[in-house]
């Protein structure tokens, strides 16, 4: 097995994410020894009945102190508490990342509190399931995967490539962004999806109850993969939506009128604005098939 | 193998849903003969080619005028001149049915022009791909899926029976409705959410084109699950949304409502009615996952 990247490595908040950079960076060596922390007792008793780390602590401080990189893989809400622990507990020259969806408030929360010598590194696996908690992670989650990592002005250059050679290590492919640009890519991407999937979810469920039950018994005419993806962690996203507002309500405006559009065109049946607008979106489709992100 | 539900069996278009019927009937032994009728030519070439039917030709009514059971599987707008042609040719009897995503389409166009002593079982098939063509069918397509049969005051018994008995004997689950309900039902679990798909990957593309080649990029973070609802035929999607404008124009009225209080909830960093309305959405998918339709 190659050299291990980290030699100790903490993971804070150890849930589908982090239990999959545990499992992914044991089984390819990339750290040495990994600590796990969690606020939960639950998720505690979890990692250490599956052994998925050499320790298990409850204290963010404690478990960064030691450790060479920290990757915090917490909600987004959990960042501005756990950057006044984690800044003043570890090491001169470690690293700090995490793997949350907006990059902003990686800068603004665990970056504002920073010791010197500390070096933060923002980053990003695109990759996840609708599954939550310690015990769904697995290994291969990441594998093939965009990770992209935003790294800002003043981090030393060795800490990026540290970062990415972890994450290279674990499977992922690395890109990198500013924190802004970032933060716009994933709210068209990914932020406005989700929210138009929970919200169609909700409307669904508040149909008359005979009408419900049939959308539930009929769901695999489409209606099925959007709930798929608003079966994620409610907090985690509540988080999210919070913390890239900006970018989500610019991206929200756009998509409103082109629903509009659409519903104009039904409403005065004009079938060729459908057809060339149902056209141009499988042409989208088509690219996505030929960079084998499908 | 079972004694054949149907002797001569029509199918009239020959795409995804046609050809898949063609293949899972004769796989099943639910039709002794299968005559396949498509009104484009290197569709005949490949349904001759792949041996997936007994007899190829271009003439709906010559495909219908010796079947027990002529199947309907072309896009809704060419009902109106179908029902024309096939309701002179079929022999008395005879079952005319289909498979379209709306079942008003089926009573206003086949069945407007129907000769006495001809039976109409509109039907609907709950199952699909994102591909297209008579070499994207396969005999498994319907396999444990519902198809819900539509019949009309006036139809026989013996007919939606035999409609029904065709589908089991595919391997699909039946179920009735009338026509309008069943246009309701398939508005919000189809219909909104395809339309939402087209839109939100239209959206996506006409973003500055930077963001647009991220975008494909970094599409598995949840866009991905759109554009593949978004792939589907365009011009059958057309036809859908004009023939359900109602019900559709209606779903997305009550959508428009929960999407702007979303909106709202964000713009005034309400976590509180978010997380509220994401643990709403997440229990949906639960059902549909213990209802097994996941």
């Amino acid at each position: 097995m190659a050299k291990p990247i980290i030699d100790t490595l903490a993971i804070i908040g150890f849930g589908l994410i982090g239990s999959s950079i545990a499992r992914a960076a044991r089984k390819s060596g990339a750290a040495k020894r990994i600590v796990a922390c969690d606020a939960a007792a639950p998720a505690r008793r979890t990692i250490a009945k599956l052994k998925l780390a050499d320790e298990v602590v409850a204290d963010p401080a404690k478990a960064a102190a030691k450790a060479d990189l920290v990757i915090v893989a917490t909600p987004l809400s959990a960042y501005p508490k756990l950057g006044k622990a984690l800044g003043k507990a570890m090491k001169k020259g470690a690293i700090l990342s995490d793997v949350g969806s907006v990059k902003r408030p990686a800068l603004d929360g665990l970056g504002a509190t920073l010791a010197k010598g500390v070096h933060l590194v923002p980053a990003h696996p695109i990759a996840g399931t609708e599954n939550s908690g310690p015990e769904s992670g697995f290994a291969e989650l990441f594998k093939d995967r965009w990770c992209i990592v935003t790294p800002v002005r003043g981090t030393p250059k060795d800490a990026a490539r540290i970062v990415e050679a972890f994450w290279k290590r674990i499977g992922s492919k690395t890109a990198r962004m500013t924190p802004a640009h970032h933060d716009r890519v994933l709210a068209i991407t990914s932020h406005v999806p989700h929210l138009i999937a929970y919200t169609i979810v909700n409307t669904a469920s508040d149909l008359e109850s005979t009408l419900r039950a049939e959308v539930i018994k009929y769901s695999a005419s489409g209606f099925r993969d959007f709930t798929r993806v608003a079966a994620s962690h409610p907090v985690m996203w509540r988080d999210v939506f919070l913390a890239n507002k900006d970018a989500v309500l610019e991206m929200m405006g756009r998509l409103y009128e082109d629903i509009a559009t659409m519903q104009k065109a039904i409403r005065h049946d004009e079938g060729a604005t459908l057809e060339r607008l149902f056209s141009k979106a499988r042409k989208i489709r088509r690219s996505i098939v030929q960079a084998k992100q499908a």
